[in-house]
């Protein structure tokens, strides 16, 4: 067991909006009963005014730190959540929970229908980053928790905290959004729309209708290799693959020659594995259509008393660091409290899983002056 | 028709290598006959002395210049060769051929196997840059040429520059590679490799033997999809495209919403209709091999007597200008008469086949001072 982990930690589950008290959804439509997996770590102190929510990003899950109780499975934010860390969990009560649409505990394309004792596959609602955050809310009001200290999160996990600051700025102290962007540019939009496809296309997908069969395997893989691509950087995959070869030389046929081949083949069938084809047309879709860029972030506030911590990585392209000055920029003109640092780091959109001792450095710093009116 | 135009170009055709006296390829198999489709646009000089080769990129073909006699299609560097134009046809023979390994006229895997009477398919041999630029000297030999005047191509038609220069060094006076590189990346590597696991994952291609059944659809759409994100930068997508809608509101559907989407789509399914599959395996292959860093660019030589003018574009970032400027370098090395520019442009990789005027003013200038020995 590593140093300052958290040890073993159970998954809990929340469920609610049972029916006919459905959860509204932002498309019109409604989705009950509603289950949240989340996970937390440290404890709530008496006045509940120590509590930090933490978002994930696409593919992540609740199990953010400590271990799984199965195969110990680190969390995938360990080296930021637990004692004496970033999220020190002496301090803080720190909850981390699966966004519906997802497929790791929480209410997805995957989860049976109560109506139709199936998987609800494609009649599952379409779901937005907001009504990822009002599921959120009915946790955190379940955990009888009025304030929040801090909202924080990565990539998707930043736009549910820009979400969280803009919709409850009321309910939350702080936010913290991490390599992420107020809109999808088209580019975005496009790397996700070719995902889709890819998934799509696969036969084995059968226009969403498939969990007696199995997962549409290669269209998910092929989908899962492409956001490998774009989550590194050049300069990363030139350090880590460079154009080394697996074997001594050149096969002259259509096999993985090159080292970064194999690697991309191996991530793209793992993923297979561990997420839902259906789940990850959902949530890509749910990134494309959020966008709280002109008026609509912080829309009723002239001038909002949520503190603010941004960040960028400069070798990010996937979420470049000037989509995270447009949120520095908005914030300005509603005369916020907002620091912004663009870290230096080669690791590209991967920077914000893996330079925890820079993050840690700023985001202890910022939290330690959140004064806890 | 257009002023300035060529007006109808007819391809021809010249095949070599019959056997017993099959091409050698790098990969230590043959192959033959081959033939190659080629344009020509102007006329030879008697001393055959002003011949400049245009080679195409990924998906290109011999079709440069001029209108097709079928449909009236303009060639895809027109702009670039004709009466005035960068290549002008007053003044320079030129050629344009069809790689080997493509389907647009010369030999490649849908190409009949005489001695099988069936498309090669997947018995087609690996081919390289430098087989396709075997193949091309064979064609100059038989034009009688003894020396270009200049080779030039962007992206893999850059390459072909390279090759050229490096290969025959003594029947190139000039040569022009223009967003390209001298290796790819494993960055560039792994686009790649998605495009072929793309099309491979795609049960209509039936491990390649699928010239009897069509196309494998779906896997080279959404290869061709991932290219076209690749070939545009953020900015050009921005501009292009935006966030704007297809319909007034989102339909919370897994439909195209944002005109990105079907622009790619319909990109995609229009590359079907017009380009193999194999053929895009075959050709990505080459790119994905090539690699004249290090030593092996001009090897023998210690100072190179072919002039090159080097050109990339700022916002390309599947050929970064840092890749030119390798070129450079190591042209420097061999004391060569190099001139590199880097140009401003928002188009990224498709900048090569639009910024039209800019090149034109370096080509023009640059092929001027070509000294004709």
């Amino acid at each position: 067991m590593k140093k300052e982990s958290l040890g073993i930690i159970d998954a809990q589950y929340f469920t609610f909006a049972e029916p006919p008290r459905r959860l509204k959804l932002q498309s019109g439509r409604s989705l009950g009963p509603v289950t949240l997996a989340y996970e937390t770590y440290g404890t709530l102190n008496d006045k509940k005014t120590n509590a930090v929510l933490v978002c994930h990003a696409l593919s992540g899950d609740a199990h953010a730190a400590g271990l799984s109780p199965d195969d110990k499975t680190p969390g995938w934010w360990d080296g930021m959540i637990g004692p004496g860390k970033a999220l020190d969990t002496r301090q803080y009560f720190v909850i981390c929970s699966n966004v519906i649409g997802g497929c790791k505990g929480s209410t997805g394309p995957s989860s049976i229908d109560p109506e139709t004792g199936k998987p609800y596959a494609l009649d599952f609602p379409m779901i937005t980053i907001a009504d990822m955050v009002e599921a959120q809310r009915n946790l955190i009001d379940h955990l009888g928790i009025e304030k929040l200290l801090c909202v924080i999160g990565g990539s998707m996990g930043g736009m549910q905290a820009l979400q969280w600051a803009s919709a409850h700025p009321d309910r939350v102290l702080s936010a913290i959004p991490i390599a992420t962007a107020l809109k999808h540019s088209p580019q975005q939009i496009a790397f996700n729309e070719v995902i889709r496809q890819s998934i799509m296309a696969d036969p084995a997908w059968r226009k969403g209708y498939y969990y007696e069969h199995g997962q549409p395997e290669n269209g998910l893989a092929v989908a899962r290799m492409i956001g490998h691509i774009t989550f590194m950087s050049d300069q990363s995959m030139e350090k880590k693959f460079s154009r080394k070869l697996k074997k001594e030389n050149l096969s002259f046929q259509f096999t993985d020659d090159f080292e970064v081949e194999g690697y991309l083949r191996y991530r793209g069938y793992n993923f297979v594995k561990r997420f839902d084809a259906n789940s990850y047309l959902y949530i890509t879709k749910a990134l494309d259509y959020f966008d709280l860029s002109g008026d609509s972030f912080l829309a009723e506030i002239k001038k909002t008393t949520v503190r603010f911590l941004v960040i960028s990585f400069k070798s990010d392209w996937l979420y470049p660091p000037y989509q995270s000055q447009e949120i520095v920029r908005l914030l300005k003109r509603k005369h916020g409290y907002t620091t912004y640092s663009d870290l230096t780091s080669t690791y590209g959109h991967d920077a914000f899983l893996i330079e925890v001792e820079d993050e840690t450095r700023l985001i202890k710093n910022f939290l330690a002056h959140i004064p806890q009116n």
